[in-house]
């Protein structure tokens, strides 16, 4: 019979309540009948286990509303915690959360991990021992760290290529003496919005980051959307003209190689007087350039990194240099059409824009998106797509690496339902 | 605390069940534990009611593999059917499937479905009660009608306006006697080519759809990836040209307005030796010119159909006409770029090729989508998306569509968990 052999996706019941306790605050084992759709007896064996675990307890009970006041449940906030870390050429952000995903500490160090990974990874166990000691957090109830980074948490920067075959999260793993969560710093970057209580109801929700490269990250219903190889929301990638300039990845005319921040760097550099005036260094070897050769855009040469230097060219925009006006609402104009085409194909309702570079150029980014996405939206009597800057940029990748450590380890997606082939069994005669 | 009030998305172990067992062909109980990580008790329980329900029987044993032998299940084909009507401008084609999704009978009916949407639902109605008494097949083991096509099932041409207000499907639902369940017609042929077996092991399809438009239907899993609104895969508004022309969507350079079906018509018919040559008719009223006040491209004159002509250009380029075969390899150049796109964004790993558009024109557009993949990917080091032309382009949407009825009537999706307000309960101090 045809059809592939698999089943639909699905979660385990117990990944479901905690997620509704965690949404709702306090709830009685009725609501979460209620909320969830499984019977009472579901409801009640996973309370049951969810207490043992210490990471559910209950509270009171609710005013009573006619019948008998029912006995209400929340999370224990204390009972576990988790480190992120976001490794990004601008520096390294920290963050401590409780079970609910609450920053209970949190530091950066302006510093891109060093060029040695085993000194990066030193310094970063360093870190997180002096952020759960600081907090007065038992070492025990640390569920895990979090890396996240452009490349995955493998690398600070795509462009030390020297770093590829170095197991950063194994090697962390063993300094830290914790599970180690490796990820992509877009997708934590949605997380901790979401998570962080910032982007409210949601259906399909994205997260544009725009560091050195430019990349989404996708939550459905507040699951991540990895696609086929966890690599979706590739926007640096949307092609925004076919006869446009090579990329790195091999196509023409990405929104990488024609806007992203490493081609504005290029571009102020070509100019004499808007280099001079912004004061940026001259392109160095390794990522900096974006050529066809290279990785993603840039930051790969030593002194200051590609995202320093288009925050650079911002601060001169701001003092009224009319050239680096120009790039920077050039380069908006063109993610603003790739973000157009992520909402058509995705069917967002909600978008949120961080990362260092929108954090320090959304004045320029957030009102050329917004007027895309309305008139685009507003002719095809589509839903709108609310855009926002991040409230949170600086934070939000590590808090969303925190989160994923605790949704791994607490609440881990059930695999994917797969059919082994030893499954399928032919059939003898049915006896008759 | 934080974060939206929904927990995780899941489906019913009835819908796991149903689907692990449609996959496997036969299975023992033991076979659907292994599969789906339920309870042995959950999967008797779940098994017995699919019995009872007569959706499910006992079909022999499986060879005694040492232990006792294992009695096996299957879908009992027979027990369910239901019907698909794809409307589109090249004509109506109806599908009768069994349970399994399995083609019982079918036909086409070479008919745009007419002007008038009374007449429309009527003939419908006539040809779907045909199918099945010619099938002889008895009417209360049907489960439905699927209803898709280029605007959700509400009217067989974007152009007709006037059917806008008709409720077509109720309409429908009263003519037959039976419910309707409307749809996209890419989600559809996207079902219908994983129903029918024909896209084997995969976690991110698309079907790339091209009729009088250009959109796609995503599964995930095989589950329909619905987007916010519905609108997932809008693949026709991807901007290739930030300063292209006006879409009638209101945006710039979508691939729809650049180098879909309607604008190769229109650059055709500019072209007077080539109008002969092909035998175009000149432009119609209604939808035909693709300007910005108009839905999506073509096909609201009476006469041949915007999809018909660019059937007609297609066949002049086959016959040796330069100027045609030049203007349909740039359109591919076009659709190849955006489907890039949609790749890149959705992380796919396979991709078919399908709807009338590509059907008749697949050899050129297919080398030219695989090209631009290959290139791009490979590049990236990234795992390689497979490209292929349906091998079902003709019926797919419309097997898709009695799927539809099938997933809805048998194995619904569980509404997604939703926190209502008033279960989040103010807590009263805990008696101490």
């Amino acid at each position: 019979m045809g059809g592939p052999s698999r089943a639909t996706p699905h979660t385990t019941s117990r990944a479901a309540v905690l997620d509704v306790i965690r949404a709702a605050g306090t709830i009685s084992r009725a609501g979460l009948v209620a909320a969830t759709g499984f019977t009472g007896a579901t409801i009640s064996t996973v309370v049951r286990a969810l207490i043992d675990d210490g990471l559910v307890r209950e509270t009171g009970r609710a005013e009573s509303t006619g019948g008998k006041p029912r006995v209400l449940l929340q999370l224990d906030h204390g009972a576990r915690y988790a480190v992120g870390v976001h490794l990004d050429p601008m520096g390294v952000t920290y963050a401590l959360t409780d079970l609910t995903g609450a920053v209970v500490s949190r530091v950066t160090r302006a510093d891109a991990g060093g060029d040695d990974p085993a000194a990066m990874v030193a310094r970063t166990a360093r870190q997180v021992d002096a952020l759960v000691e600081g907090a007065g957090v038992e070492r025990d109830r640390v569920l895990g760290v979090g890396l996240v980074s452009a490349t995955g948490g493998a690398r600070p920067l795509p462009s030390m290529r020297h770093w590829a075959h170095f197991p950063v999260a194994e090697e962390l793993e063993r300094a830290c003496g914790l599970p180690v969560v490796p990820g992509n710093d877009a997708t934590a970057a949605a997380l901790g919005e979401y998570w962080s209580g910032g982007v409210g109801e949601t259906s399909v929700f994205a997260a544009v980051y725009m560091g050195t490269g430019i990349g989404a990250g996708i939550l459905v219903d507040g699951i991540p959307y990895h696609g086929a190889s966890g690599n979706a929301g590739e926007i640096g990638h949307v092609c925004l003209d076919v006869d446009g300039p090579p990329c790195w990845c091999g196509a023409r005319g990405c929104v990488e190689a024609l806007a992203g921040p490493a081609a504005v760097v290029r571009a102020a550099r070509a100019d004499a007087g808007l280099a001079r005036a912004a004061e940026l260094g001259a392109a160095g070897a390794g990522g900096a350039d974006g050529g066809p050769t290279d990785g993603p855009g840039g930051g790969g040469r030593a002194g200051r990194s590609e995202a320093a230097e288009f925050a650079a060219v911002v601060r001169a925009a701001r003092r009224g240099e009319p050239t680096a006006r120009a790039l920077l609402e050039r380069s908006a104009r063109y993610l603003a059409a790739a973000v157009r085409t992520l909402a058509n194909v995705m069917d967002l309702d909600l978008l949120v824009l961080t990362g260092p570079g929108l954090a320090v150029a959304g004045s320029v980014y957030l009102p050329a998106i917004r007027s895309e996405l309305e008139g685009a939206f507003f002719a095809r009597a589509s839903h709108p797509v609310e855009v926002r800057l991040s409230a949170s940029a600086a934070t939000a990748p590590a808090i969303g690496a925190a989160t994923m450590v605790l949704q791994s380890r607490l609440v881990p997606l059930r695999p994917r339902v797969r059919l082994p082939e030893d499954l399928s069994e032919s059939a003898a005669p049915a006896p008759r």
